[in-house]
């Protein structure tokens, strides 16, 4: 029996090649070796976004279609929605009874959060975020949770609380454990560390051919390099940093002849803006079959929904078992 | 229409007389002028409990024979179970999104652990009982919820998460006002200030005749009396306060005979044990009734907590709505 894996997204925007690199093309290579179920997760994008529920609305069909169009393969992979599993709530109230409020405080976002706001501006529902990260992982009783070497703490703060329910009640929940890989990081188009909606510096999942390479064209590169014989530094600029990732075979060739100014940006640009459409191409593919079939997506959500929620019943009703709330 | 009013319990233990002269007698009065939803809580009972689960389990029914015994009407009340209403757990998840950590401590019971333990040793899930308490009130629509002038700030509390609710979605939920009476306390057998299982200082509402007088004879009195027709304190005594609660007319005559040494506190007890009794004889005959009948109560637990439930659907699908999250 193959392991059960879960992982998702908050539902804050569209996807973009950041996501894709840093976990999205995992994803797809893990769905064959493991039984994937992976959350749009649009009430945890409710604790920083609850001022804008339309932008919640108008993305989740989107990162949807981002999944599919990725490779996501729908009859591999279960794709639900949060917000229509109501044990997940449930699991959250029900942790949130032995977790303190301290512990809670040694989450590596709360404490970042903290560092800026301090505890007590804080909302309820972001510091308890750990509490329902443990309940998305919990319900479905996810035996493997794919992160990069720096998330591992968030995990561990599941464990705990998987521990402490086992020995308070009964042993029905499953101690997760991480399953640590590279989580690269792609630097935007401005030469900023991440790529992000907020900072105008990314290339989406869904752009036309055209798209990326406006995007591409504008992007930044090495400032010290005005003309083609200029001797450039590849090492600082994004768009050599996306050969190294979409190009892996050709950029040694790019990083020599930008060093010895051999390769204009201009070409260099054009060589990575088709690269990435070359990647793009089969992803819009499915994607424009899928968008011309709003229903089928729809039947995906549902379908993929009433899976899980089948799982978190049946989870909730042993739960109820072990703390004697199985009244009827 | 009637109004609506929400009301209950902790589900930590039986009720006795201290519940009974506080709350359920009026619960009584208030049924027959309003809708009233009478809420066990055996969710927010492990906010304290969460170490005995079976504890709550055992009380439920028991809670349930009280309110039927002391003569809540199921065809009247909506007698329902917390945790069989997941939409009180979704909605307190929502509201959690909007509350600060900082403002929920200006609730009163919460100020008042922190005083003991801090903020930061004291649970997640105890810290947001406010937040699940304005999901108890809301979920059903309540416009009042009775409670003694002490408790008005909680529902300040509740009203504050309802107009923020409705300012940053749509206004479907209703503020609720606090319908401010009296909340009797009543005195401990020992003369501590308040009936309590773990004092062990409580007359329940299921004693047999025979333990009420046991328990009224080991009763504290004033301890300067000895003989019969020493001067008595009535002012101080436990079983004198029993006389003013449960035999409003002779109050005044014992209050008389007592200062002068004419009634012994035998005499005194017996009076008021058969007062009590009397009072109980009714609420004996109707729990029997219940008691003899078990499946009737599940029917009217099951019944009640579906009728809730329905009510619960119809105010999520509101709130799904405006929160722009119904989204097929």
């Amino acid at each position: 029996m193959k392991e059960r894996i879960l992982t998702g997204d908050r539902i804050t925007g569209k996807l973009n090649f950041g996501h894709y690199v840093g976990s999205l093309k995992n994803r797809v290579e893990l769905q064959t070796q493991y039984e994937t179920y992976l959350l749009l997760a649009d009430v945890q994008a409710l604790t920083t976004h609850f001022e804008q529920p339309d932008l919640i609305q108008e993305n989740l069909r989107q990162v949807a279609l981002d999944y599919l169009s990725a490779g996501i393969d729908p009859d591999q992979a279960t794709i639900f929605i949060q917000s229509l599993i109501p044990e997940i709530a449930e699991l959250t109230i029900y942790f949130s009874m032995f977790v303190t409020v301290n512990s809670l405080r040694h989450n590596p976002t709360i404490k970042a959060e903290a560092t800026e706001r301090g505890y007590q501006e804080m909302y309820y529902g972001f510091l308890g975020y750990p509490v329902s990260q443990a309940a998305d992982i919990t319900f479905c009783k996810a035996t493997l949770v794919p992160v990069g070497e720096d998330q591992v703490p968030h995990i561990e703060q599941t464990r705990k609380i998987v521990r402490r329910f086992n020995q308070l009640y009964k042993p029905v929940l499953v101690e997760p454990k991480p399953l640590v890989g590279d989580v690269p990081r792609l630097v935007g188009l401005d030469g900023n560390h991440k790529m992000s909606k907020s900072l105008g510096n990314a290339i989406y999942l869904d752009s036309t051919p055209e798209e990326v390479r406006e995007k591409i064209k504008k992007a930044t590169t090495d400032p010290a390099r005005i003309h083609k014989t200029d001797i450039g530094h590849p090492e600082i600029c994004p768009v050599y940093a996306y050969h190294q990732v979409f190009r892996k075979e050709g950029s040694d060739e790019i990083y020599e002849s930008c060093k010895k100014g051999q390769i204009g940006c201009v070409e260099c640009k054009r060589s990575i803006s088709q690269s990435i459409n070359d990647l793009l191409e089969p992803m819009r593919e499915r994607r424009s079959l899928y968008k011309n079939d709003p229903k089928k997506v729809d039947e995906m959500l549902m379908s993929g929904t009433a899976k899980a929620r089948q799982v978190a019943k049946e989870t909730m009703q042993e739960i109820r078992e072990a703390m004697s709330m199985n009244y009827f």
